[in-house]
């Protein structure tokens, strides 16, 4: 299925092998998981060869995309599976600079989310079925439970997800933006969104900016996550520290500063400063309509 | 880019169509929108009219699964983007048959979850981190936020999502099991998940047994659910009323009986005993290690 990729040639680092997509299967492999960690070598075609090549990008060029772009992704989008097929999700494409200039500032600075020519806010939305019982004289006690917002939350990611295959799929890169959260009740001000309705995530589309950087992160190896019938593996603190030293070395190639996993984990966890006030998320989600009961 | 589709032949009908794969993209979007709410034909390749192909499947042939697909559909998910590389998920693939049986029951006698070769368990994961903090010996003040579970359920989500399209991509069906949130401690029992862990919901992977419904699920139409700087369309009930028909002219042919889909809302909705249970999640979810402060 594959040659020996361009790893073979020992001269080629990681950015050498970025550079050259479609990647093999054994190369992309290697860029996910490193050379000491790839995985069995599993059934592959150009689908899976997309999702692998997967890498956040926070820097676009102008651009616009092309006629149609967002209804193709919204279509994709639309396709995934969905919780009784409720439909529980909105998603708001955001144009205006003023709005989006609040929101990049919310989000710690996120210079990215006013460059880019597309900007998608993903919103976990029970306000459209509470409307339907509304219209239709029929209570729903169902609406107010913390199920009913994880729901449309989970719909809101899986959708999002098929949008970033499928914008991948034709050139587009793109960066998911948890940092909204940091100020919902703002992002809901500038969007017009009713009680019932939050911003869970934002996106950038567009074009990666030349230079932004651009290699596959690596991830924890498969025994870390994937387990069969019984939670856990005695491997994990080995595991663990490989795959701090290989995210030394990818962050010292990077990000300046060679900060291992473990490092990093504990600069986003380890102080609630680091949470950007999304520790206050519970009580602002229960003031924009959504009780959690 | 494309012909004017198998529904140029006015004898075709939706499930003539579903028969014939690669779709075209304008018999793709009709089968998904109805052929009175397409949107604008964008960008199309064969990534986007896989995504757009999408339909659960609940019934599955038990012939097993090529060796390494697995490992494939977790290379897939581990592609996704994850918030801050935090990776807290985790998946579990569940042999076991009496496990599978409990699972089975628990999700109200869904026999596709027994019969599918491959049943995986995905779940919110903040415990590795939490090992982490303990072993590094730091104390992780972020962990018990309801924003942490939220991350985790997301990122539970996306990689998910990846997988099922890695799995559509080789030929496989699949369905995600919500129920299995309704007795999220059973789960946690029969997998010797620790605190800090739930699985947030099932998937079933596998060949589509002969005979099962295999026709894509319309959709609300993209005005519904897509808006442009500010939330809302006066077109809401219109849009709703034509969907609703067109959901009972499906519903008729598939599920018998002509269910619209305001009748299907209602009936999810409107009535909290159709929770199976999953009203009580938010004091399950703090018994299992998630405080969702």
């Amino acid at each position: 299925m594959q040659g020996p990729g361009l790893l073979g040639n020992h001269k080629a680092t990681p950015m050498d092998i970025a550079a050259h997509l479609p990647l093999s299967q054994q190369d992309a492999l290697v860029l996910r998981y490193g050379a000491g960690s790839v995985p069995p070598a599993g059934p592959w075609n150009d689908h899976i060869a997309l999702l692998l090549s997967h890498r956040s990008v926070r820097g676009y060029r102008p651009d616009a995309l092309p006629e149609g772009t967002l209804e193709s992704l919204i279509a994709a989008a639309q396709s995934a599976a969905t919780s009784s097929n409720l439909q529980s999700w909105s998603v708001v494409a955001v144009h205006d600079p003023a709005a989006r200039a609040a929101m990049a500032r919310a989000a710690g600075n996120q210079k990215h989310i006013e460059q880019c020519p597309l900007f998608l806010v993903w919103c976990a939305d029970v306000s459209r079925n509470a409307r339907l019982g509304e219209q239709e004289g029929v209570e729903l006690p169902a609406l107010p439970y913390l199920e009913t917002f994880l729901v449309a939350a989970i719909d809101a990611a899986l959708a999002a997800q098929n949008a970033v295959v499928a914008a991948e799929s034709l050139g587009l890169s793109t960066v998911y933006i948890g940092a909204l959260r940091n100020e919902p009740s703002l992002v809901s001000e500038l969007l017009s969104l009713p009680p019932g309705v939050v911003g869970v995530f934002g996106l950038c589309v567009g074009y990666a900016a030349p230079g932004v950087t651009n290699e596959v992160k690596p991830r924890l190896a498969q025994p870390s996550v994937l387990f069969h019938d019984r939670y856990g593996s005695a491997e994990e603190p080995a595991l663990r520290a490989a795959y701090d030293a290989h995210m030394a070395d990818f962050s010292a190639r990077h990000e300046m500063g060679a900060t291992s996993w473990s490092q990093r984990v504990i600069a986003r966890m380890g102080r609630l400063s680091a949470m950007g006030g999304r520790d206050k998320l519970s009580d602002i989600l229960r003031g924009l309509g959504f009780p959690l009961r």
